[in-house]
């Protein structure tokens, strides 16, 4: 029809834009909130004495994680092999793999990467320690090893220090991996609402924990990392005197399902992290119709709140639309207008930002940055 | 460390590989199955005289919809702007927004493409005709426009004819916007299970739709195309002798949502559509964890269900771990070995592909193709 070029996407945002003129739906980072939050968890690191470890599965993007380790964190967790890759390139020379991995692909991929940082990885069984020897045998690589141990969550990790042991036999035939300690990470605690019913499943993990390492230290096996925590147990962890170094990640954001845990103690963390959407149709009735559905943000934590506007509530999310109902104010619908933006915080940040290739980062209203979201669907 | 390349992150599997080489989480689409589908669907449109044109939202795979067209379908549908973009590249020429977009990026860009395809949007405002006006007088451009009809969904869409007549007078003055008919989808009806209680709620929509239809050609205005229905409904619109086009996509794939609508007639779909996943921890108990969760798949509609194996239920989903319980079998519990592999049927299909780079197109037990899915994450 034309011999025109094709258009290109262009980006969402440009930096010294205003919020408003922002292409919707887009991920937004408020920087100041942002960088409070970093702040905020180093210093509680410090003063604990403990190392910090921020979780990059829940941010997937390399410009966060220089930032967390300009401040002070001694490395990164990722959660799957692939996941390291864009970190490795951007630079980050300490990656923790806060999982087992399965499969000769993923060792091969794991081992090469550890010719250009230190990785480690955990192990509950010893296959996997089989693939690791095989896999940094043929790379000439060196990897540290560490044990995950099973402390509530029942997901993955052995249940004792025997079974811990049997584990470092396996190990001990190949000098190219070493063992480094411990995983201790308790995933099903970080939700729990109140902050005495937190502190209490937290004590729990840790006295589990606690339990393995004074018994491997009787059996003459000293563990150099004690590693685990999340952002919801992480005062917890912190006091723990177990833990050597904590991995929490959603404190750069709160999301809405952390905003929901009771916090009592001075470690609070604000939220940074929205979904700017635009209304693109009004009905005649009390809704409004968003642009934002299931594809721009996870639902799995409950629906999106609406930032600052507490008479609107999300109520339905389908594939490219969101469903907005509109409370009556002062005996009319306070209802946006067409074309409008709302601000949502997304009930879950890590698939939230699984989602999106590009993080607007914001700071007084207007754009400053664009950040990639580097690694955004490596699950591999 | 080391002065060797950076190692590139392979491609999960290769033509000519046996599925149990598949590096995984993978989404894998069954090529027999996938090509009955696209078949049946014709075949049934075909008879029906109704117009086929399968909705791109479903597969986001520029592969699929060629497959599609090869086969007769007249055009794909998208729901946003951005995501007919690498349609419009691979050489797709007839694509329906089937939705309103909101703000001047969005139009700009749509004027664009319709340089290069014969492209059709929704309206339910005036506000949204202005924009489309000013945008395609801009890039001197035309464009197809359908108003959206409310048929019982109460999302988009106006209510009634003289609503829909007020917004062809806003498009009178305006040349390049050409009135191409209505859009009346019943979203929420495609998911009711019984198949009556779906032909019921389907003969509602379509007689809401047929009325609007007869009250616009009293009033001189004649509907040149009625699109709608879902791969739930399609059958009952096929028959309605309201619908001119059909518009469904998820029947391409089955997933485990639509796989639990009853079916009484003769339009039957088969899954094509599996994640491929790896035992990646063995516990103590009735458990075994996959490396499936959250990021791999979408649990909106429900957790996925595992292929061929009934003694296993997928029952909780985290970020990057699946749980699985497994049956007990003849006094002895059936797990799975670790890094065994295991086929997941996806609960809904349209937001898992968003969620995936590739779709790895299999036949007979072997890799066939690798195929980009490049709409994905494309929801602006």
């Amino acid at each position: 029809m034309n011999t025109s070029p094709l258009p290109m996407l262009p980006p969402p945002a440009r930096p010294g834009d205003p919020l408003g003129a922002i292409d919707t739906p887009a991920l937004l980072l408020e920087l100041d909130a942002f960088e409070r939050n970093l702040a905020r968890m180093q210093a509680a690191a410090a003063a604990a004495g403990v190392a910090l470890r921020p979780h990059a599965k829940a941010h997937k993007c390399p410009a966060i994680a220089l930032a967390q380790l300009q401040r002070g964190a001694v490395g990164i967790c990722c959660q799957k092999v692939s996941e390291a890759l864009p970190f490795v390139r951007a630079g980050v020379r300490d990656i923790h793999i806060s999982n087992e991995i399965g499969g000769a692909a993923k060792a091969a991929l794991l081992a090469q990467l550890a010719l250009h940082a230190r990785m480690s990885v955990c192990v509950d069984h010893v296959q996997q320690i089989e693939a690791l020897a095989s896999a940094t045998r043929a790379a000439a690589s060196r990897l540290d090893v560490l044990v995950e141990i099973d402390v509530g969550q029942h997901r993955c990790g052995v249940d004792d220090a025997p079974a811990v042991l049997r584990l470092l036999d396996a190990l001990g035939p190949h000098a190219q991996l070493r063992f480094a300690g411990l995983q201790a990470y308790q995933g099903s605690i970080q939700h729990l609402r109140g902050h005495g019913e937190r502190r209490a499943a937290a004590a729990l993990a840790a006295e589990r924990a606690g339990a393995v390492v004074a018994a491997l230290a009787a059996a003459g096996q000293r563990c150099e990392v004690v590693t685990g925590g999340g952002t919801g147990s992480v005062e917890f962890d912190l006091a723990s005197g177990v833990y050597t170094e904590v991995q929490p990640g959603s404190y750069v954001f709160m999301d809405g399902d952390y905003g929901r845990n009771e916090v009592a103690g001075a470690l609070r963390f604000e939220h940074s992290l929205f979904l700017a959407s635009t209304v693109m149709s009004v009905g005649n009735g009390e809704r409004c119709v968003l642009d934002a559905g299931l594809k721009s943000l996870a639902t799995d934590s409950g629906l999106p709140g609406v930032w600052g506007q507490p008479q609107l509530h999300y109520v339905s999310a389908n594939d490219e639309h969101g469903i907005v109902q509109c409370g009556v104010d002062g005996g009319a619908v306070a209802r946006p207008a067409l074309g409008s933006q709302l601000l949502l915080v997304p009930g879950h940040c890590d698939p939230t930002l699984n989602l999106h290739e590009q993080l607007v980062a914001v700071r007084a209203g207007r754009v400053e940055a664009l950040w990639e979201i580097a690694a955004r669907g490596l699950s591999r």
